[in-house]
């Protein structure tokens, strides 16, 4: 088993660790916020007082941190932590942050010897907690294989996407496909509905044809359909608008930094900005369906 | 066994005729074109010199045109075929076309106490050949009872979608989904391409997380991941682009008829178009990833 740092306690980063120290790992934590420590205490890790305190002594470093910008700064620069950290360690990066500060402090880790990898995860605090998620990884292939041991704690698929910011990459191109086609199945059932069709029956047909898509798999957007799914509920999240907002913002600088032409991922980029505007941050992402009906 | 009479002996209500004559049915047909109505001679068809002719003594009346204005010809007026029809023969029309002239042919059939069901097709000519087609049929209970019978001569799946033109609508539903989910797999995929990620692997993840689609199970559109989609075979159809861009019209049809303001549908619509006008109507639909290539 082994000494596992942990920086960043948040509804995603609590649960991760708590799973952890399930696993059987020696955990340290540090999070700006005391109750999320003391949380953690409860749940057996031990509380440092600073996140360079907490990875003294450890195999691993896992971070968990809202955006780029803390990533570099708890990582880079004479007081950042890899300049404290030796090559035995193995730096986890699960933010979903941009592809650019990944390559950053991947390059930064590389050139001190120390084994990093972006490793940003998909199916949200219910995944976190159940110990379910998918990791998409980006490193060298050593670092992955380090690494799996110990995200096998806290999720299921672990890919390995390619090397540092594919995991960025792999989690940006997957999620505006997720957009994309939640935001068509709502078109179709809206005009399937309008044009009398039940949206159960047309649900049905087309997860047996080929517009089958994982919306309307897991997730139909239609309230009534799926008795299970956030639509059902109020929209109550599951996956929040504003965090596909964000994703959706991390993915178009991808595809403008490498010249993608994506116009289909720029509109549902658009879509949910607006839904934001229209104070819908905090529902679940397919109640993308209601701008369908506002609209008419 | 039935007799059917089998208007229109096209790529598709070709081998669909030939399917019924395998099926043991006595078919009848009729095409303007000679060379098709001899193709059929040859599998076992009796030939008639009319539509007319055709369907005289017929249990069922089957057609397959190319668009709404040859639908509403054949069936509707003091020389239409309805107009020759006794209350014992059932009609399905597995033409895609527009929803509304299903709903007036319906109208007019119900009129006469003729049952009358739209049954558009998907699967394309592999499937109508093999018998594995998928019918989307508007119409009422009693008549789709009636037509399953026949259809399961001709396809596998066989959806009653609802009222008459239901069937057209649900084909529009779905294509419209397929089109939006194509492209956006093409968008994430070429993204994922251009920052050094491997097609295959990006494929692989994204099927087993949110991003999963029909297009990237059994149709990936970029070439080499699936030995057998178009795309490894330079997209040769498939689903010629020019279908897709006939379905996406209707598609616009029933959702302004409608008030739905389907973005991604119109933004589908455009691109598809634009493939067109590039010459490319001939190449199967998947080839949209190319415009993401050309454009940079």
């Amino acid at each position: 088993m082994a000494q596992v740092a942990f920086i960043g306690l948040g509804n995603m980063g609590g649960p991760m660790a708590i799973n952890l120290i399930h696993a059987g790992h020696s955990v340290t934590v540090f999070d700006l916020s005391e109750a999320a420590c003391q949380q953690l205490a409860e749940a057996g890790a031990l509380v440092a007082a600073s996140a360079a305190d907490a990875v003294a002594g450890a195999d691993y470093v896992i971070s968990m941190l809202p955006a780029g910008k803390h990533v570099a700064s708890v990582y880079l620069g004479e007081d950042g932590l890899l300049a404290r950290l030796g090559t035995e360690t193995t730096v986890l990066d699960c933010s979903t942050i941009d592809a650019e500060t990944s390559r950053e402090v991947g390059k930064a880790a590389a050139a001190l010897g120390i084994g990093f990898m972006d490793a940003p995860v998909s199916g949200g605090v219910a995944a976190a907690a159940a110990g379910t998620l998918a990791f998409m990884c980006g490193g060298d292939a050593a670092t992955f294989e380090k690494a799996r041991v110990i995200l096998a704690g806290m999720g299921k698929n672990i890919f390995h996407a390619g090397p540092a910011g594919a995991g960025q990459v792999a989690k940006g191109c997957n999620n505006m496909l997720l957009a994309i086609h939640m935001i068509g199945t709502c078109e179709a059932l809206e005009m399937g509905v309008r044009n009398g069709l039940d949206p159960a029956v047309l649900s049905e047909i087309m997860l047996a044809s080929s517009g089958r898509n994982w919306s309307l798999e897991v997730y139909n957007p239609y309230p009534g359909v799926m008795e299970k799914a956030p639509a059902s509920n109020g929209y109550k999240p599951g996956f929040m608008v504003d965090l596909m907002a964000k994703d959706l913002g991390l993915a178009m600088d991808i595809a403008s930094q490498s010249g993608v032409d994506n116009q289909m991922g720029q509109l549902a980029r658009d879509l949910y900005t607006r839904l934001q505007g229209a104070g819908m941050g905090q529902q679940d992402f397919s109640s993308v369906l209601t701008l369908l009906e506002q609209k008419n």
